[in-house]
């Protein structure tokens, strides 16, 4: 008998920005597998089972939640934001594609949440209102080539970069070098956008120039946008300034 | 005295899948602006008033809502989707910037919502579970030479694409040739995903590999993901495929 397995986005952090049909599987689900921090956000009945790992372990929690629905049970796996950016949908289809036949009988649904660089960019203006990428800065599953590669390519072509996992204590210089890269493309007057905790009550939002811009006033919590160079910033005297890229650009640099 | 403009995303379409904040916006606002399918979402009380405008109106449109917000007036400017991703949320700073200073006072904010990518994503499992990048296919805005500049970098990069905007009755030609270019760098056997109208009772999801992908089966709903190299379909007998993107990556090609 082939259960069920739900990979719910819980979005940011705050109760407002999850979804109906997220909080709906929620309450119809019985084992929930997640890192901790995400489970703690959850309102759990008695009868619903919480199965908390690290966050290095998302392979691992992936078979576990398969295995556990390929016996019958309503599962469900939790992400913070969404679960198909840089988050738990990819290692469950992993683990689905390299695990027994009777996984991939299992129904496996994803429901999509508010992902962090949507979040910081709404509470900031509009930075990632054009052409726009997301990177991990993370080297644990890529080389570090690879992401100097993507920031330059990126930054080259025009496109603003959202980064997530900028910085942990496993990677405290990656986050400056990254900066360093971008330099030798970008103005130094370039916007970069420091979204930590977007709607939550320890948020913390502020705007830096791609010249002053500190790495170590990131945290693990923090996803940083970087503009382009159409990107602009609007004081507004006693207002907060917003920060936005225009919808229209001009042609390639010749 | 300076009212209030909120910028609300509803969402790709699914009453479920709009966030509580939205909803409360919604139900807080007297005034709404927006592109008429987005109003037509809305079930507005009789004390609501719709102002519908065309969806090639987005600079007027925000013009006419600020200045209502200026005048005092609690007004919502509604996009799908998520308002900071080729939506409203851009268009309104650029009013702000370009118009009188007593909009700069003017209480904005933004409340983010499912972008489509997310949407589609969730559907066929997780494609953008790496690096992944939003380009706009529409040269209303931006030169095609750049869009096709970006393109290649995207793909060279190693970067998912998700297409919005992706074709039109005055933009037929586009999508195709964004195939065309695209295929000179990754292989023909590179999934594509077509995703239509997710979460609403008209979806049609539909992978092709890019060798096949027809731009003819493409409409202005429709959100277009291109894998990378490394983006993979996983066949599950009579479940529908997954089509997903590892979170590891190997190096740059040499």
């Amino acid at each position: 008998m082939s259960g069920r397995l739900t990979v719910i986005g819980l979005g940011p952090g705050n109760a407002d920005q999850v979804t109906p049909e997220a909080s709906r599987a929620v309450a119809e689900a019985r084992f929930f597998f997640g890192y901790k921090p995400y489970l703690d956000r959850l309102d759990l009945r008695p009868d619903q089972t919480r199965v908390a790992s690290d966050n290095r372990e998302e392979l691992s929690r992936a078979k576990d939640a398969l295995a556990m629905a390929a016996q019958g049970h309503n599962v469900a796996v939790v992400s913070g934001g969404d679960p198909g950016v840089f988050a738990m949908a990819a290692a469950v289809c992993e683990a689905i594609e390299a695990g027994p036949a009777e996984w991939r009988a299992v129904d496996v649904s994803t429901l999509p949440g508010i992902t962090a660089m949507l979040a910081v960019a709404a509470r900031i203006g509009a930075p990632l209102g054009h052409d726009f990428c997301a990177i991990s800065l993370s080297d644990n599953l890529k080389p570090w080539d690879l992401i100097e590669l993507r920031l330059l390519a990126a930054a080259g072509a025009g496109f603003v970069i959202a980064l997530y996992n900028p910085i942990s204590k496993a990677r405290p210089w990656q986050l400056g070098r990254a900066f360093e890269c971008l330099t030798a493309i970008l103005p130094g007057t370039t916007p970069v956008v420091f979204g930590r905790a977007a709607g939550r009550p320890d948020e913390r939002i502020e705007i830096f120039l791609l010249a002053d811009a500190d790495s170590e006033k990131a945290d693990m919590a923090t996803c940083i946008i970087i503009g382009s160079p159409e990107t602009r910033i609007i004081k507004r005297g006693e207002r907060p300034a917003l920060v936005y890229t225009p919808r229209s650009a001009a042609g390639p640099r010749k």
